[in-house]
C-alpha cells in the first residue's frame, strides 16, 4: 500500500467517482469555534464513499477473473458500491447482506442488479461459511469492504481532492476527521494526505461503545468491540480494525474519538439545515466531533468527512426531531 | 441584458459562488422514463441560488452608493443572498420580510448580519411604503430580487455552468426545467443557454394556481395570480412576472409547467433518497416536473434545477411522509 496505488485507483476513477466538493457554512464554524469545511461523500455514486473502493477493486480485475462475477459482505453502503461497479463492468454481483439492514439499502442493492443473500446476524449465522461455499460454487471474487488494497487505493482518492481542494483554500493544516468503521476510508485518506498535504493529521471518529480503532490506537495492539451490532451507525459498525488497516493507521492517524447516537443525529441535523445534505448517523459521527467535541480538536480548521446518506426516512426524522441538540 | 452581463457576472462571482455539480441517479431516470440531470442550487452558499444575483448587483454598485449599505423585500432566499453578499462586503442590509415566511429563513437572514423589517403580508402592510421611507431615509440601494437585470445576470451564470456540464457529459439538446418565481433566474439560465447550448430549451414550472409565467407564456402578455399566497412553495410565489425577464422569456423558453403541492413535496423526497439533497418544496417542482410530468417533457434528456433548500424541519418531515408518493 503506497500512494502509486492511489494515485493509479484515482486515474481508474476519473470519469466515473465523483470529485464532490468541500463546503462550509459560517452557521457551523460558530458552532464549532473554527473553521469547519464539510466533504460530502453522501453526493457520490450510490451515496457513499464506497463506490470509490468498489469500483476501483472490480476495475483492477483481470478481464477473464472479473467476467465470472464479484461477491461481498456488507450491511449496505459497501454492498451498493459493489453492485453498481459490477454492473457498470457487465459482470454479475452478489452479496451478503444482514437481514437487518436499512431497508433502503437493501432495496437499493437489488435494484442495482446484485443478488442479494441475507442473513440473520443475530442468530449466529456464518455469513463467511455462506460467502465461501458461493464463491467455490460460482467462481465469484471476493471483494472485501476495507482490508483489500484496491479497496482502500479507491477510498484514498477521497483524501487526494481533499488536499487539493484544502490547498486552494489555502489550508494545509488541519485535523481531518473521517467516519470509521474497519479503517478502509480512514486508512486510505491517511496515506492520501501523507503525500499531498503533510500537515494534516487523520483522526477516526467512531459511536460510542463501537470504537474498536480507537483504543486499538492507544493501546497499540488490535482491539474488538464486546458487540457487533446495536448502534444506529450501522455503516461503520465493525469489530476491529483491519490487518492492513491498522499498520497504516497506527502510523499515520492521529488519536481518535468517539461520539454518541444522539450527537451524530443532531450533526446529521445541522448538515441538513446548514449544508441542505443527508446524512446517515454513521456518516455524520465526524462532523459530530468537530460540532461537539471541539475540545479534542486542534487547529484553526477541521475538515470533517460526510461518509454516507443512505438513511431510511424514519430515521432521518429522528435527526430532523432532535433541532440540532446534541443533549 | 445580454450574455457579456452574465460572463461579467462569471467572473465577479469566480472564487465567491460555488460552482454546484450536475447530479443523477440511475433511480430518477426510471420514474421520469429518461435521464435526470440535476443542477443542485441548494448547495449554493445561503442554500439558494439567489446568492449568485445577489452577490454579482451588490458587487457591482459604485463604492460610494454601496458603503451607505442595500435593502431587499424577500421571503427569504434572495433576503439570505442580499444579506451575506453584504455582510461580505462591510456594509449594511435592511431585509423586509412577511412575518410568515419560513421562520428558518428569517433567523438565518438575522444571522447573515442584516436588520430584518417584518410587515403582515396578509393584513396589508404596504411593504413598498415601508421600504421607500427606509431608503430615503437612510440612503440604502434597493436590491430588488428578479427584475433586475444585475441580478439576473448573476443568476444566468447558473446556465453557464449547465452548459458546460452538460456538454462534458455530451448533452447538447434537453428541456431545462427551472423553478419559477418572477423570472430572474429562468431569464438568466435562457440567456446564458441561448448563448452555451442553443439545443437547450428552457421551460419554467411553478405550482399550480401560481402559474402566472406559463399564462403569461400563453397569452402573450404579462398576467397575475389571484392569491399572493397559501401555497408551502412559498420561495416562488409572485404576482407576475418582470417587465425584464418577461420579454426574455417570452423570446426564448418553451411552455410553462405546473405542478401540485403534493407532487412538489414527493420530488423533494426522491431528491433526499436518490440525491442526498434537501430541497424545499417551492426548490423541487421543477424536479417534480421532470418526474411526475415526464408526458409534458421532450427528449432523451431533461434538466432539472433544485433551486433552494431552505425548508423548515416539520415541512421536510412531511416530504419524508411522501414516501415519494404524488397522489
Amino acid at each position: 500500500m503506497n500512494i502509486d496505488s492511489i494515485r493509479t485507483a484515482a486515474a481508474r476513477l476519473d470519469g466515473h467517482a465523483r470529485r464532490t466538493p468541500l463546503l462550509s457554512s459560517p452557521f457551523l464554524d460558530e458552532i464549532a469555534g473554527r473553521r469547519v469545511l464539510v466533504k460530502p461523500e453522501c453526493l457520490q455514486h450510490t451515496g457513499s464513499f464506497k463506490y470509490r473502493g468498489a469500483r476501483n477493486a472490480v476495475a483492477a480485475l483481470d478481464d477473464q477473473v472479473r467476467k465470472r462475477g464479484v461477491i461481498a459482505f456488507s450491511s449496505g453502503n459497501h454492498a451498493q458500491g459493489v453492485a453498481l461497479a459490477a454492473r457498470e463492468h457487465g459482470v454479475p454481483a452478489v452479496i451478503i447482506m444482514p437481514a437487518d439492514a436499512p431497508a433502503l439499502k437493501i432495496a437499493n442493492t437489488r435494484a442495482l442488479g446484485a443478488e442479494v443473500v441475507l442473513y440473520d446476524r443475530a442468530g449466529g449465522e456464518d455469513r463467511d461459511e455462506i460467502g465461501a461455499r458461493l464463491s467455490s460454487d460460482r467462481g465469484l471474487t471476493l471483494i472485501k469492504p476495507f482490508d483489500e488494497p484496491q479497496v482502500i487505493a479507491g477510498q484514498g482518492t477521497t483524501g487526494l481532492e481533499i488536499a487539493a481542494q484544502a490547498a486552494e483554500l489555502g489550508v494545509t493544516r488541519a485535523d481531518v476527521l473521517v467516519c470509521c468503521g474497519g479503517g478502509g476510508l480512514t486508512s486510505g485518506i491517511a496515506l492520501a494526505l501523507e503525500a499531498d498535504a503533510p500537515g494534516m493529521r487523520v483522526r477516526p471518529v467512531e459511536p460510542d461503545g463501537f470504537d474498536d480503532v480507537k483504543r486499538s490506537l492507544a493501546s497499540g495492539r488490535i482491539e474488538s468491540n464486546a458487540a457487533v451490532s446495536g448502534n444506529i451507525c450501522d455503516a461503520i459498525i465493525t469489530p476491529s480494525p483491519g490487518q492492513i488497516t491498522f499498520p497504516i493507521m497506527q502510523r499515520l492517524c492521529g488519536p481518535g474519538l468517539a461520539v454518541s447516537e444522539t450527537e451524530a443525529l443532531a450533526a446529521a441535523f445541522h448538515a441538513y439545515e446548514r449544508l441542505k445534505l443527508v446524512a446517515e448517523p454513521g456518516g455524520a459521527v465526524a462532523l459530530a466531533a468537530a460540532l461537539f467535541h471541539a475540545d479534542q480538536i486542534e487547529g484553526d480548521t477541521v475538515i470533517a468527512l460526510i461518509s454516507g446518506g443512505n438513511v431510511d426516512a424514519p430515521m432521518f426524522a429522528r435527526a430532523l426531531a432532535t433541532q440540532g441538540d446534541p443533549a
